[in-house]
């Protein structure tokens, strides 16, 4: 069943990208926003280890690599039409690159 | 603050379109992802009804404007780099066109 819902991920709407919504799995906070493809998906799944595409470095990128900060994947949920995904993760440290518990810190409302 | 903030938005990156995380402020779950333009987060931030950017039907979208199942804003939130936007809502009825209470209901892992 999982396959098969792997190969209905709409990668082509984003040019080979699916944003990637973070969620804690213990406090439900919004961690991050990121982008997957299909390799990366399919590391994730395989790894457990929640594995992204970096948009700016053009690479494959495992959260955490380098800071430590890694984020232990609790599920993967598709959305209705496949092209927005939704890790749930155990989140290691904190999140962001600034040293925030959460990317999303700049309130407009 | 707010327009100072609303001017650091980084609408260049996806090519006009900001993703947007749709939060529910009461159970904390992932509603639904969608994509706004500026004209989209100037109206909800003006009227506290979540609107986005229709990629399908390449227009302004006021969520629940045809299904009745609006979205109340109680806050909007960009992340770290300006590339994101996170909005809490009470949501109305139920946020999927398919009925659901989520949109994120595949399950891969």
């Amino acid at each position: 069943m999982t396959s098969d819902l792997l190969e209905k991920l709409d990668f082509k709407k984003g040019g080979g990208l699916i944003p990637v919504v973070v969620q804690d799995s213990k406090t439900k906070e919004i961690l991050m926003q990121a982008y997957a493809n299909r390799q990366a998906v399919e590391m994730t799944l395989k790894t457990g280890k929640a594995t992204y595409w970096s948009r700016s470095r053009k690479e494959i990128w495992v959260k955490g690599a380098t800071s430590g900060n890694t984020q232990k994947v609790v599920s993967v949920t598709a959305d209705c039409d496949f092209d927005s995904l939704l890790y749930v993760v155990e989140q290691k440290g904190n999140v962001c690159h600034t040293g925030a518990a959460t990317c999303f810190y700049n309130k407009l409302k």
